[in-house]
């Protein structure tokens, strides 16, 4: 593990570089209608963590990857993950108006260009990954990255999820348990941890068997956010959070802290962020920055 | 030209046969989410005319194309245009209730569900696309065909159109002159017309000189079928064109049968197809359908 001063200035150096790479790759404003430039890039800009991007690099690094093909398919995963808060944000979905401290894209744009917006960054995060073709690089690879990205974006994965937790509110007449509530936050949340997870592993060069303890790992990760965010959504405060907390309560939503109280649904983010750590740990290679992000990542206070 | 009473018969043929493909590259039952299977399958199978895969098809043949590599590419242009249409009649963006006779996808799932579908399809359509991988073919080619597919959906395409289209209604506050209305059926429509149309040209090995050809031929096709939508708009019925007419009127949209007279409009159908067509039998080999369907969807009378 690195020592949490450490953690925080490595932390910033690789969201700076992510937030580089993220930006060279944003469409190009001379090209573009206006509105839906200006809406799809104040979503990119809005800021927001930049795990996933982070966790496919610290991924890629730790199966011993150092090149530029990474870089497409980093900004891709933080497209597509941006679409999907654009869309959830939405009147008909969550009804949010604030996010990260900001108003929601379609708060400033308006809902049909909410709608287009996310939609369009969806579509240029493909149009992003497929960038990496252009560098001399195994095709089969490529290709595999990409099945991986598309696969678990889509119905198998987190819009398969997204699509079961809109049913999980008070539009919906679900009552949902705790093996419905893994299935959302296996497909909504863990999804979208795994595929970077995945892509910097292919990209690498891991074995088989290798990308599927890494897919195991972000299951893990995801899973163990989720419960996190469930949590924060009851003990924090909108300041912190820079978003409405109880929004789980006003939408009617079940949560783990409901089902299973607040002190075992803790308990559960630590047993499974250890599992999580200790399964990193029997992958060849090391990368300690990884462990000590996955174990900020259940920690986490925003 | 195929003689009309041949045309009807050739073409019902070939909708059969494109409606075989995108079955068969439908999502599997058993791995979905329920309500969202069912939602995307509902909008798959509301029929339409299935314009863009036989395009595709027909343009793959022109050149001499005669491979199964083909057909992910016709099942993802038409998931593509379903997720289009999907999004378009939300209540935010056009507000439609019926499209082919049926109602749309939101007026029986749900607003919420609705939005996701189109989500759900419009990454289907990259996944399935994935499958061509799959095939021992050029993999540059692929890449090419990929690349074409994504740019002509996105902000630089249809979704670019489609954005400018929304501010061209009475939630907007532009007064659009020709010029733009020829930016926004460039893009809206005649984008899903070129992509097809050069993805079969690609995939045959057709040569980059005539890829551009066929990219023009699709614009004057695409701009052709969207002023003959405009003029059905105003002169068709309810019943036979299975959707609510005066809806641009109704949207307080500005169409080409406003600025330039319904006689003038006819006219230009009439030229840029006959541009269209001179310009496909520039091209090497032939193709008397392609050439009778370019005629038909200019004439259409739904």
């Amino acid at each position: 593990m690195v020592n949490s001063e450490n953690f925080d200035k490595m932390m910033a150096e690789k969201v700076e570089y992510v937030q580089n790479v993220i930006k060279s790759f944003l469409p190009k404003k001379e090209n573009c209608p206006e509105t839906l430039y200006d809406a799809l890039v104040y979503s990119m800009e809005a800021g927001g963590k930049r795990l996933r991007p982070i966790l496919m690099l610290e991924t890629y690094r730790l199966f011993g990857g150092n090149k530029a093909v990474i870089e497409p398919f980093m900004a891709a995963i933080e497209m597509i993950h941006t679409s999907s808060l654009i869309h959830d944000d939405l009147p008909a979905i969550d009804n949010d108006e604030l996010r990260r401290g900001r108003k929601t894209t379609h708060a400033v744009y308006g809902e049909a260009m909410g709608i287009l917006s996310g939609d369009a960054l969806l579509n240029y995060a493909y149009e992003t990954a497929l960038e990496a073709f252009r560098y001399n690089f195994d095709r089969d690879s490529l290709f595999m990255a990409m099945k991986v990205l598309a696969a678990k974006t889509g119905i198998y994965g987190m819009l398969g999820g997204q699509s079961v937790d809109v049913e999980n509110d008070k539009k919906g007449n679900l009552s949902p348990d705790l093996g419905m509530l893994e299935y959302i936050h296996k497909h909504k949340t863990s999804a979208l941890i795994e595929a970077p997870m995945m892509i910097g592993a292919i990209l690498a060069g891991a074995q088989k068997g290798e990308i599927s303890c890494v897919e195991e790992i972000g299951g893990k990760i995801g899973l163990a956010f989720q419960i996190r965010d469930d949590i924060l959504d009851v003990i924090s405060t909108d300041d912190v959070l820079g978003k409405p907390v109880r929004s789980d309560a006003k939408n009617e939503k079940v949560t783990y802290a409901d089902l299973l109280g607040l002190e075992a649904a803790k308990k559960k983010v630590n047993d499974i962020t250890a599992e999580a750590i200790r399964l990193l740990q029997t992958l060849p290679g090391e990368n300690q920055f990884l462990e000590s992000l996955v174990e900020n990542m259940a920690n986490r206070n925003k």
